[in-house]
């Protein structure tokens, strides 16, 4: 039973320190979907415009995604023109275009309506609804990403997005926003009882930390990746964690660790080049040997 | 055998966000010595002024630390204000009076001079090469602690110093700086041919890097602390990952990784009060009870 994702699949100009790329393909679903077919199978639900080239289509056919939900309409696809500053850390955007993302009403097909485990990308929280209320009754498993805009701006519909989460991935000034604590234990108290009972942290260059009740867990980051482009990290993080879970169906708080494991994996390689191309380029055996790596890096004896 | 340690012993003056103190007891070595009597005998290489408090002296001597090298002279002591902002990560100094540090020449005492494990924190590296030489010989290992302000002011003399280290304990913009290398083993290599072979990352609320050669350990910072005051976190983390080296007498990387935990424990009880008031409160039992906590946070079953 495979994984759905609703979220956007764009064309990206990004400018880095060293580098630059053009038309790179991008967006919140394309990241995690081609992270997370590498643990399990991936319906998407998205929009593309006409001058979505067909070999990017080609690649995710060829990664077995279901693109039933992929809808293709008049216009372009979604477009976002951002830089990197020179320490990393701060990012510009210099053009956004929604394009066919502004008429977008997701529509989830009857195949897709009841898949166990649901990945809302970082899009408008009414969007990310919109697909919750198409589903036949609660799936088993639902994470959200989002971001300080839908925090900031739509608060409210966010709130009620909210409510059929379980899992909330963020960086940790959004759990903060979100929450108004400042202290991340606090803020994921606070963000329970909005809905989502697991908050997982994303930061970066500095790992990760899942909290659960009063289980927590924290994971540093992988120190040995050359930084190519971070763009997607996290929508692949979000993508190792999620294909995880589905591939064993165990949704315990022990196996989450080790899905934020291979979420810090998956992220590891993603910025290691521009777009998709070495998160698309890597096997499963090249995944579970950095796994190993990320065992060896945090082990001690006791 | 002891651990000798040079730094300043001063007295602070620290507004956070939420609250401030006047005439705090601070200084590395001060920080340092009260992190690492937990687990070693001190032996203290600084200088004080006619201002020193007797309750903090007081303090030092409770605590069984070796005061022979420490100087009283005629003058006030070390003096720091400083002010942590809203996000906590950024701090402004208002004020700083060298007072009896300006003309400060350590003097290492005769019963010092074989010890063989050394500190040499946070102060001008020409006063820290002034100790090592006055050392019978090479001691079994040397830790240095060094900030920006001397990488870029005294660049010559710190590379004089480094000669004669074996652990260089800095951020990670410290280490960017002094190697000039943006990635982090890149600059643990460029740092391993001016002596340091072991390269100790602190990364404050994001915990540690250790490198050495080829073995590599990272560990996430503590999540669960509340943030009083985070002067001296730095210090005190070389107090236990020194200490703890110590009273082991091992020196395997192994053992330095059980060391960076201790470290992150001491930072992380450091920066729950002004002052050394919570590092010099707690006990052993208190830090190996945090230090399970660690182990329980960061354990995963592969």
């Amino acid at each position: 039973m495979s994984i759905l994702t609703v979220g956007s699949v764009a064309y990206d100009d990004i400018i880095t320190p060293y580098d630059k790329r053009s038309r790179a393909l991008g967006g919140s679903a394309t990241y995690f979907a081609i992270a997370a077919q590498h643990f399990h199978q991936i319906s998407l639900v998205a929009v593309i415009g006409e001058d979505f080239n067909y070999a990017d289509e080609k690649l995710l056919i060829d990664k077995k995604i279901d693109l039933l939900g992929l809808e293709k309409v008049a216009g372009r696809c979604f477009y976002w023109k951002g830089e990197y500053l020179a320490n990393w850390n701060d990012r510009v955007t210099h053009d956004t275009q929604l394009n066919v993302f502004e008429s977008f009403k997701p529509k989830v097909p009857d195949s897709y309506r009841d898949l166990p485990y649901v990945f809302l990308g970082n899009i408008h929280p009414s969007l990310q609804t919109e697909v919750l209320k198409q589903m036949n009754g609660r799936p088993k498993i639902v994470a959200l990403d989002t971001m300080n805009l839908w925090i900031k701006e739509t608060r409210s519909d966010l709130l009620e997005t909210l409510k059929g989460v379980d899992v909330l991935l963020v960086n940790d000034s959004e759990a903060q926003m979100l929450s108004g604590e400042h202290n991340l234990m606090d803020a994921a108290r606070t963000i329970a009882k909005m809905g989502p009972t697991t908050l997982c942290i994303k930061q970066g260059e500095h790992g990760a930390l899942l909290v659960q009740n009063d289980q927590i867990f924290t994971a540093p980051a992988y120190p040995l990746c050359t930084v190519v482009d971070p763009t997607g990290a996290g929508d692949t993080f979000a993508g190792g964690f999620m294909g995880y879970l589905a591939s064993t169906g165990n949704l315990s708080f022990e196996n989450m660790k080790r899905a934020v494991i291979y979420g810090s994996v998956m992220g590891s390689f993603t910025v290691e080049s521009f777009s998709v191309d070495r998160v698309a380029a890597i096997t499963r055996e090249d995944i579970d040997a950095r796994y190993n790596e990320f065992v060896k890096l945090t082990h001690f004896h006791k």
